[in-house]
C-alpha cells in the first residue's frame, strides 16, 4: 500500500489541475511558475553543493554531493513536456541522484518549446555531452538520466549520439518516461482515474508545442517507442503503478529488452508519475533511488 | 550608475506587474507561485549546503557554508508582505549570506498571512529564537536578518524578546526593510515610478492581510518606527536608492541611531527593492554583502 507521504504528490497535482482549471488562460510563464513547485515534494538533501555553469552552451548547475566521484557525471534532462520544468524544480532531486550514486549530476536548462521546438532539445543534449567528452569525462563514466518528457530526451539524445558515431555513454536512467507521441498507450485511459497528472489533452498540447505542426509523431529522435535499440547502453527505467504513462515504460522495456539491451523495468505500486519527488519524503521514493544506486553500482 | 547585470531586478520586478495585472484575480497560491521566482537573480553559491529541519516548532532550513562557524547563527526572516515568498525564495540569497559571513544561517518558513494574521510571524520568530539559545548557542552569536516585510520582522522580534526579558542577539541586519504600516514615507511617492515592484496600493494590500481589520498600524512590534530602540542591538539597514520604501531604511536609521544604538544605513544608488537578491550577478549586491561581512566581523 501506498505510504501516507507519498499522497503529498498526488495533492501536489491534483491542486495544480484545479488551479489551471481555475485559471485556463494561464500563460506559459504562469504555467512555468507553477511547475517550479514540482519541487515542493523534494525534502532537501542533506551535504550537497550547487555550482551554476554552462557547458556546451546549455546553461544548467552542477549538483554534487560532498565526496562524491566528480570523474563521474550523471547528464540530467527534467520533465516538464519540453516546455515547462527546470533546475530548480529539480534541483533537490538530482542531489538525492548525486548522493545516491556518488556521482556529480548536471541539470540542463535545455531550451523549451514551444519558442524552440523539436529539435532544439536534443542539439541542446548532444552540445553538452560532446563538452563533458571534451573535458575529459569518459564516455562510459557518463550517464543521462531524466523524468517524464526529460526521460525522452535522456533515451532519445542516446540514440542520437549514437546516429553522429560519438562513443555512447555508460547507462540511461529513466523515471515515468513519456515517450509514445501517437499517445497509444492502454494506461492512458485505464489509469486515467488514479493519475493526479498526466492526462491525454495535456499530452496533446504538449505535443503540440513540442512537435509543432508538421513534425511526424513517429519520428524515432521524438518518439523512442519507434527506434531501434540494438547496442544501446545499460537502461533503467520506472514508473508508477497508478500513472498513465505507465505502458510507455512497459513497451520500452520490451523493446530494448528484444534488442538485446541490459534492461531493468521497475514499477512502483500505486505511486503518481515521476514519484522519485518524493525522496526525503516517502520510503517508495528513497527506495527506488537507493535501487537505482545499487544497479548503477554494479554495471 | 546602475550595472547593466543588475537590470535584471527591475526587469522581473516589472514582468511580474505586468503578469498581475494580465490576472487580476490571482489567487494567493498563484501569487506565491510567482513570487518563488524571487530564487531567479540569485546565482548558486558554491560550496553551500542545505538541511531542511523545524526549529521550535516552525520549519526551515539551515543553510551551510562548508566551513563556516556553526556556533554563530543568523535568523534569516523572507520578505514578501508577510503574505508570500519562502525558504526556496531566500535559499540562494542565504547561501551567499552565510559564505560571507561565515556562519549558518537559518531560513524560517514562519507561518504567512492573511490565513496566519499579525502576531503569528512574531510569535514564530520568538519560538525559534528561544529554541537556538536552548540549543547552547549564544545569544552574541546569534543575529536576526531579513529583507521587506522580513527586514521589519527580524527587527521587530529583538523589541519583542526584550519585551519578553530575553538576553538579546549580538545583531540585527535589515535589507530594505517594510517598516511603517502607516504609509507616510515620502519616498513612496517621490520613487514611484523607479520602484519596479512595491507601490503603495500593493502594500496596503498586503498590510489588509497582515494586521486585518483591526490592529493598529501603529503597534511598535507591527511598525517599529514607532519604537523605542533604546538598548538595541548593532544595527546594519540597507536600501536601494531607487526604491518606494528607502524613506523606511532612513527613518529607521534616524531613530536608531538618535537612541544610541550602533546603526550602519547603507544606501545603493539606482538599485531596487532587496538589491542583494542580485548576489553573485550584479556587483552592486556583491558589494553590498561584503561590506556587511567586513561589519559583521568587526562588531
Amino acid at each position: 500500500m501506498a505510504s501516507t507521504e507519498s499522497g503529498f504528490l498526488e495533492k501536489l497535482y491534483r491542486d495544480w489541475g484545479d488551479r489551471m482549471a481555475g485559471h485556463p488562460e494561464i500563460t506559459l510563464a504562469d504555467m512555468r511558475a507553477l511547475l517550479d513547485e514540482w519541487e515542493k515534494p523534494t525534502i532537501e538533501p542533506e551535504y550537497v553543493t550547487y555550482k551554476a555553469a554552462t557547458v556546451g552552451g546549455v546553461p544548467g548547475i552542477w549538483v554534487t554531493a560532498i565526496g562524491c566521484d566528480k570523474s563521474k557525471v550523471m547528464i540530467y534532462t527534467h520533465g516538464g513536456g519540453f516546455c515547462v520544468g527546470s533546475s530548480s524544480s529539480h534541483r533537490k532531486l538530482g542531489g538525492h541522484v548525486s548522493k545516491a550514486l556518488g556521482v556529480s549530476v548536471l541539470i540542463l536548462d535545455y531550451r523549451l518549446a514551444p519558442e524552440n521546438p523539436y529539435p532544439a532539445q536534443l542539439e541542446d543534449a548532444v552540445a553538452v555531452y560532446k563538452a563533458v567528452l571534451a573535458s575529459g569525462i569518459k564516455a562510459s563514466d557518463i550517464g543521462t538520466i531524466g523524468d517524464s518528457a526529460g526521460g525522452n530526451l535522456a533515451i532519445a539524445s542516446v540514440l542520437k549520439f549514437r546516429e553522429l558515431g560519438l562513443e555512447l555513454p555508460g547507462c540511461v536512467i529513466a523515471f515515468s518516461p513519456w515517450l509514445d507521441m501517437e499517445l497509444t498507450g492502454g494506461t492512458l485511459e485505464s489509469n486515467a482515474a488514479t493519475d493526479g497528472l498526466v492526462q491525454a489533452p495535456v499530452l496533446e498540447a504538449m505535443r503540440g508545442m513540442f512537435l509543432g505542426e508538421n513534425h511526424s509523431p513517429t519520428d524515432p529522435l521524438a518518439n523512442p517507442l519507434k527506434a531501434d535499440f540494438a547496442g544501446y547502453p545499460s537502461l533503467y527505467i520506472n514508473a508508477g503503478g497508478a500513472e498513465t504513462l505507465l505502458d510507455d515504460a512497459k513497451r520500452l522495456n520490451d523493446l530494448a529488452s528484444a534488442a538485446g539491451v541490459n534492461t531493468t523495468l521497475s514499477i512502483a505500486d500505486g505511486m503518481q508519475h515521476v514519484f522519485p519527488f518524493l525522496a526525503g519524503r516517502a520510503p517508495e521514493a528513497d527506495g527506488e533511488i537507493a535501487k537505482i544506486a545499487a544497479w548503477y553500482k554494479a554495471l
